[in-house]
């Protein structure tokens, strides 16, 4: 509801920008007993942190994470949690080129015409250091998670890079964390990895989309309308910095299909439960999860923060050109991957516990009476 | 936080089910002194009714609106707009077929399983007879912004039809409204009849992407995190029944791009403001508005009830075959379009509040001194 | 943030002026499977319907409610339950003088300085029909309260009108309904009853404090800060019309109290629960119940629509008098008291659902390991 | 809407225990462009730190407070500030006793029975200390009125202590700040003096009644139902620690009066605005400011924490004796005056932005066409 908020019973407010203090995430409404400790999360931060290899930034933060409050003696307590990581590597540096003139493709021009006023350095709030953030929180979410639904497993990675998507016939999820794009095709790895090499002697940038997997999710979570489980997911991952698109399933290719392509036929599993032949739906139907994997895809756009020359205007409004120096990523999407992953973690949390709030337990029974 | 409630200070709350008594839109936050009464609401819901042509549903409903509250004197009065419309074509039906059988591609198990109860004459709560409450806030959206920004116009059309894109070489928006499809590709138009009346013949459906374009409206709405006006698009269009996917701008197709071919490159215009060089970004840049047109597609699902056999289970869980028939679209997409323009009022009404409510006016000045 | 709508998990908006076509209540959040129909919340309208005993308004309104969506087959389907009352008595009525005169005490003033329009007929939104929206939630709140918790029991009387307050050492709480207002003191029912024909005779009005209670509340609603279940409980009450004070247990008087005096002490009881020596408290300790009664008392002041002459101005600025001539109970009091029962119904409610969602069960054990 | 967070617009969330690292309030929805820096907070904060003198603990911590966002260049930018106040004086003492046994009037069995975990050290996040991040965040807001309405004056003050209430007629607003009392009648201080001494040495405590007044406030402020200005602050004044009843204006009094005694009459001032002949209705009628003072008042229970001994249980549910020792206030009502005058600043702020969101200006002109 608040503009730096998100969820409805598990709620995140995100603060900071990436060249103050600290910035972090309060979080609200997190179940009490959670058994959580600043280690557990910073396991998750690390997967995000740049500088781990010649793709992401070389800013080296060490974006160690303080809980601050709502933890005692190793568990949570029910009230607010917060997570702060202090900014510790802000290089002085000049920053009057970008104080002044506006760089195509960045929130700068927008801030500086809503707000009269913007932390020019680094990008400020809409910085990506804003998803450390978000990571932190989705570590507490996953520790909720593995509290209440431990059988839920949340899996991201990259399945395309600019001109390159991953062939589905050769994931691994075994590979995914073997290489440095996350991703599970160990060709496309070797591909890409020549390619964003090319791409970043050349000072440019490219986008690529990612997928998020959630497996063993409950039936049941979601609501018709407004809080449809998808909707929740796609505002979530839309609020993600450079995100432009958002697909749940079959996505936008759904549009391609007909009837009888598109929708899951439904059969009975030897377990009882049903089983459906195939999973175009993403795992949702009529907003509300079916059991299957949820499956989640986005799109992030290439950095606009490139080492070619651009035209631009100055706050004075006079013609400019410029060039972004700096420590920037070749394809923001890399650290994207454990983002939409926390992301995930913070919605299925939010919908486990408001379907434990308004029905309870799942209601409806499928089987002989 | 309420499930079948969007936005921040222009809230829509929906109710109704298809085969109920009546549904409608409770419209909380609307500006006084707005001039609205229910014939220009009816419009817009004109636009969206059934059993227009043959390609959309031939459940003929008058989908007539009632004002009950929120207006005196052809003008809203700040407080609570009721707006109901009441069902009327609830034809007596054997339903003993659905009520058992769970139709593929639908609600009806997702809805079961959580709740333990449905609505199952013509799909509760999930029918696409909802979307006529949006369109009617979506009037009653539109008269708000017509009295706060006259300037903004607000467009949607199809753009693809199932496996037949639109050519957006060949688009003349006035077209949009001189055929069945709202498709500013008149030769589109002409191969999607086609299509559709063989896809309707064979018992089939399709799905279609659908545009949304916001013309004049104004730099500065939106915030840089989870209140981006970006995130909120999202949301609203992924709330829509049977939609997929949404993209802003490039959206998925961003992956694709280099930094240098998706940044938009700013000059300064003959009136001197900002204009750009193209609009990848799709009139958002970190999740405010620059001015340009704001541009969200979205991808809806072909409808699932379609004449042919599918497998399917019972609530006694036994396998059955389902055949759907009635009254239905083969192309629901069609009848999205209205839906989707009626979102965009409402989340750009939004805005314009918010951004009052915050900011003021835009407070950063571009020029000079 | 909306401004019509109360309640977190079970969310009610309320709409409708009461010379309107219909007002209402949509509520949102219910639980599915609650057993409801339209004549189980009549009951509760008709405690606070209007002209049921010389000391309310003589208006006549059958204030039927009905059901518009969110129940099939008699029982919530877990969408928003649309409840409806149509205005049936609208006496055509010479409003010229009220159009144009602010009546002292009254909404009018500051509704036609903010919004610059108003349904001056009867009161507009702010007349106290608008609480016949609330007894209907409230009837479904204590329908799926009696589903969740059944052993619950809430009841509101009055403690107080005017100068007379009534003697809880006489309370018998059957009492209660044997007497035009709802107080369980016999001897006061009797002096207020002369008390007020002398105010209604000469064309007075008075005030009073109503007290409702809830028994056997489970231990562990509510949370310890903004969500306190005193602060709803405070929000609720204060929210309806022409209440002017809001206590929790031993309210405005605690100020007097020493810490030794007020602090309820601790003891187990024969069921190896704890007891408490006394309720200073009303039932709620830092926010949280403790399984007393829970105890809210609101003061509601005398209506303003009185038939003595008041010194007023008109919308011109010009000085004038008025006299309120209509149809007015001269104790809206006694009307509040159904009022403050489903508000208490609807707050409950809503924090059994979000302690369900955030903490499902009570986690804390006081006994023996 | 969350249970930690309070406000529509500007959205405090406050954070932390009274024994942790640290505490503060995430405050989302600022207007960009507030000059602000941590001295213009600390103000505020040095006005509620504990050990300024005998009458209130001696806990001495400096409270001081740091911005950690959303502020540039001593302007806020109109993303989310933090406001972090490190706890220093955390005495390493002996907490095995009120680990185990509850202490009667405190929400130690509460927190315990729902949460099954609390932090028992000096109450955790029930402490009086959260109260610091609420003046942390009603100094911010006291900065935002400041800029978008200066005419707005806020004063606390005491107006009761336990049995000695102070004499309005010897009201002198500039005595305030002349007493450690924070009381407008000098007399009164000095007989409260005496009366605390005494009661410290018994080792008792006593409640208190604070006033705040808003003076300048515009018309307009508010809404008619549920966004009511006193709904929002009665829910502010009760969300207090140890808060028990709310009044606006002549508040449960305005009970024992008739129609004519309370509603205050109307006449145009020489300034050709509304003037009224008194202020029974703490200047709101129908939930909307009407430009006269707003008037709260709002009861603080005597603080449970007493050296008298206390019968109670234990965790174990054996029965037991307390006395709280430690460093407490015999009467916290003292400090609660300047979190009072926060909790108004907040929401005056709040239906500032609220109100320009929605309407704009006033729409209603009084006067001459």
């Amino acid at each position: 509801m608040s503009l730096n908020t998100f969820g409805h019973l598990f709620r995140v407010t995100t603060w900071g920008e990436s060249h103050g203090p600290a910035l972090g995430a309060t979080v609200d409404g997190c179940p009490p007993g959670v058994p959580i400790d600043e280690a557990a999360i910073q396991v998750w931060l690390d997967r995000r942190k740049p500088g781990q290899n010649k793709y992401t930034t070389q800013r080296r933060e060490p974006d160690a994470v303080k809980i601050l409050s709502g933890v005692f003696e190793g568990q949570t307590t029910g009230t607010s949690v917060q997570l702060m990581i202090e900014n510790t590597d802000q290089r002085s540096k000049d920053y009057s080129e970008i104080s002044e003139k506006f760089r195509p493709g960045h929130a700068d021009i927008t801030y500086w015409q809503k707000y009269g006023i913007r932390d020019y350095r680094g990008g400020g709030r809409s910085s990506a250091r804003e998803t450390a953030a978000r990571v932190a929180a989705g570590g507490l979410a996953r520790a909720a998670i593995h509290a209440l639904a431990p059988e839920i497993e949340i899996q991201g990675y990259m399945v395309r890079m600019g001109a390159h998507a991953a062939n589905r016939d050769q994931f691994d999820m075994g590979q995914v964390d073997q290489n440095p794009f996350w991703t599970p095709d160990a060709q496309a790895a070797e591909t890409w990895a020549t390619y964003l090499d090319d791409l970043r002697k050349s000072g440019s940038s490219v986008g690529a989309v990612i997928e998020v997997v959630a497996r063993n999710v409950p039936a049941g979570l979601g609501a018709p309308i407004y809080g449809k489980l998808d909707t929740d997911l796609a505002a979530a991952m839309m609020s993600i910095n450079a995100v432009k698109g958002v697909e749940i399933g079959e996505g936008m290719g759904a549009a391609e299909l007909t009837g009888e392509a598109n929708a899951d036929e439904i059969f009975i599993g030897n377990d009882g439960k049903p089983v459906y032949s195939s999973n175009h739906a993403g795992g949702i139907l009529g907003g509300i999860s079916t059991g299957q994997d949820v499956v989640v895809r986005f799109a992030v756009k290439p950095t606009s923060s490139i080492l070619q020359t651009r035209q631009t205007i100055t706050k004075s409004g006079d013609a400019a050109e410029i060039v972004t120096k700096g420590r920037h990523d070749p394809c923001v999407g890399i650290r994207a991957v454990p983002v939409g992953e926390a992301m995930m973690a913070c919605v299925l949390l939010d919908h486990l516990l408001l379907h434990r709030g308004q029905v309870g337990e799942n209601r409806g029974h499928i089987g002989p009476a």
